[in-house]
């Protein structure tokens, strides 16, 4: 029985157990569902067991617990590969624009409804099918490589304590090549492959100028503002091209491929349609030079998230402001260093203070780097393989905008991400009523089920 | 006798009657004052006809009740003069931080302390001796020119009510020149004039990018940000000279001439001592080419007084947010018009909005015209004669840089304004423990009474 034979025979009690895992309401980011985030680690711990793993451990965390899972392969000296996910979901409100209760999963003509269906239980749980049906059709009793899991139970809180778990079982943990399955695919008809997510770091900036309000007729015009001075020095963030103006901002971006640039403009991407996702922003508009998927997935930016000060509230107040204030977080690309960018922005911020404003930086926590898989690279091109043996069809490369724990775990683990996922953008995670397009799940589990051949034969 | 000696004579009874005044605690703003404002209209109705005024009335409004008063010259054919001045006061709030009742008016010394000393029944009321010392050295039975009255009881809330008021009783109000004693001079050893308040006028700007905040993973750096354009709209509203760029904000400026500006200089002014005033201002920002004084008297300003948009909580949220907003006034200088700097900022704002930015401007209500006396023109240089006879010195001019409804009485009566006033900047008007020189109030009295004398020539 080949891999699709075994997955289309197998397909009703994966989806079968799906909705049981779905079932359990593991909201992280609620105290109240805390035995929740335990009974679903519970449960997965459960079905792993049962499918084979030898070795199945629950692993405590000043958080949620997570799940972590090795099948050896048969040959001690073969690879090993991680595979990331999270068994958490996102809280469910509002619940009243559900249609249908978000922990009683249903299935609607292809679709699988409910929390967690999407992101991240059907595509943790896809691997689950993959390993049985690679399995079964090369008869072994052990995968090509050594097959680690690792599950964890507060990704939709921020991932806290995720830094401290992989650096305390970093030896457990060792691997070749991390496997990511909680991102999102072009389109159902277009496969693709994410490449990379950009990186994050926050800073707060506040400017003082009199020691309180001051009357703006008595003293308006011969003193700083503290608003003047915070419109200047952030519309000098930017330059006229669109470019972040911080010294040195630019010098360590890993600059696009010329491949990858052209693999992007193969996306059938309509700019009006996702300008309506976009909140129906009325123009596209970043950095010269390069496309808006681009600017999205493979630019760093600097946005200013909020601002504010002085008199805010209803009718006039004719004041000379005490202080200003604004947040301001930059997304960051491969080659960045969020603490770097930091300190360039408090250099920017010293050089750029007027007399008679005092000027505070608040550097914001760690952050993110960005990750990045080079599609060159022998683990992206074997997934990429496994993936266009699934789908039939060419698979195409996007990357993500957001930031998340993936750097850490590169950086910690050592080891590259590739991301094998079939989400899609449309599956309305974090939102009321997400879904999950289930014979899109089942070409991840056959995804799955060759890239573990796939992935043996490259890192050989 | 002559005035000075009438006024010695006097001083004890005016005192006596000025704290009787104080004692009523005619505070506008507050409605649980209503019937003190009323009271406080009835003592000085009832004064001015005890001095012998033949006509006093008091003149219902739709607020607090005005107290108007007319004592016509012999000579039918004589100049009219209005004094301008208000009996209500200003709340007392925080009452803890006054030495003594804010409304058991004290002597300590040279000092009468109590809610409305300086500002402004301490002032309305000098007119009062004044008029009483001209009449007994002339020995005459009416002044020499026709003296009106119009003491106002809602100054200190803004006003609403007195433009009706002006406009309905013009014909009992037409006047040749009108006195103001309700502003500061530079020092008790500094005797000086007024020559002009600063008008004012404000807006609201918003503007808007996407329909909801976005996620700055998912759309930063390729979509505009509502608060990077609003940086760089504000930010443009000067040049590096510290220029207004609004097109033709300056056209219509009446410029300082060579004369006020000599004047201005001789003024004691200590740019230290000022800058704590202005709390602690660490330094002196403004129009390049103009000093402190120049600045904050004679010389337009585009002010932000708010400025919001986005996320202002604590923490971080990593958004492209909906929209932004400002609050933006304008003081102005003679020659300008409120509505016309209005229409040059919503010019400013079509000019500059950047594509997929929609601005809104709201435009605020009326504002204030500038208000101005040329020291050059005859009543000016008559009320300055005035005072210096009284002081014994010479008398420098000053100017205001807040607004007032100054602007409304010489516009809609269509007469010049001077500005006859002993407060100082320490009286702490509006602030606990206010206070007013005596012998600046007999100072006062002593100019009001040759101020009749030297308009009824500079007028004749």
């Amino acid at each position: 029985m080949d891999v699709r034979a075994y997955i289309e025979a197998n397909a009703a009690g994966f989806l079968a157990d799906l909705k049981e895992w779905l079932a359990i309401p593991s909201i992280s980011g609620n105290p109240a569902h805390d035995a929740d985030v335990r009974r679903s680690a519970a449960w997965l711990a459960g079905h792993l067991n049962e499918i084979g793993f030898p070795t199945v451990e629950v692993w405590e965390t000043p958080g949620p617990p997570a799940v972590f899972a090795e099948w050896p392969a048969a040959d001690p000296a073969a690879p090993a590969v991680l595979v990331y996910g999270h068994h958490d979901v996102q809280p469910v409100e509002p619940i009243e624009e559900w249609d249908t209760d978000p922990f009683a999963p249903v299935e609607r003509g292809d679709r699988l409804i409910g929390r967690g269906a999407s992101d991240d239980k059907g595509q943790v749980l896809f691997h689950s099918l993959g390993l049985r049906a690679a399995l079964a059709a090369s008869g072994a009793t052990a995968p090509p490589l050594t097959v680690k899991l690792l599950i964890e139970g507060e990704e939709e809180s921020g991932s806290p304590g995720l830094p401290d778990l992989l650096r305390h079982n970093a030896d457990r943990l060792a691997c070749d090549v991390i496997v990511i399955s909680d991102t999102t695919m072009w389109a159902a008809d277009v496969p693709s492959m994410c490449t990379g997510m950009r990186g994050l770091t926050e800073v707060e900036l506040s400017l003082y100028g009199p020691d309180t309000d001051l009357h703006s007729g008595s003293f308006g015009g011969a003193v700083p503002n503290p608003l003047h001075a915070m419109a200047s020095m952030l519309a000098g963030l930017h330059d006229d091209a669109g470019r972040v103006t911080l010294p040195g901002f630019y010098d360590d971006v890993v600059p696009l491929t010329e491949e990858e640039r052209r693999l992007f403009a193969k996306l059938p991407f309509d700019e009006e349609e996702w300008l309506r996702t976009a909140g129906n922003s009325r123009a596209a508009y970043g950095e010269q030079g390069f496309s808006t998927l681009e600017r999205v997935w493979a630019r760093p930016t600097a946005e200013v998230n909020g601002m504010w000060g002085g008199h805010t509230g209803p009718g006039g107040k004719t004041i000379v402001p005490a202080a200003a204030h604004a947040k301001i977080s930059f997304r960051l690309v491969a080659g960045q260093d969020p603490a770097k960018v930091q300190r360039s922005f408090q250099d920017y911020v010293d050089a750029n203070t007027p007399p008679g404003i005092r000027a505070e930086v608040t550097l914001g926590a760690g952050g993110f780097r960005a990750c990045f898989s080079p599609i060159g690279s022998p683990a992206v091109r074997a997934a990429r393989r496994a993936m266009e043996r699934a789908f039939g069809t060419e698979v195409l490369f996007t990357r993500e905008g957001g930031s998340g724990p993936e750097a850490d775990l590169a950086e910690i683990l050592d080891a590259p991400l590739v991301f094998v996922a079939v989400g899609l953008d449309s599956d309305r995670i974090h939102a009321p009523n997400e879904k999950v397009e289930v014979p899109l799940l089942l070409k991840g589990a056959e995804s799955a089920a060759y890239l573990w051949e796939e992935l043996a034969t490259a890192l050989r």
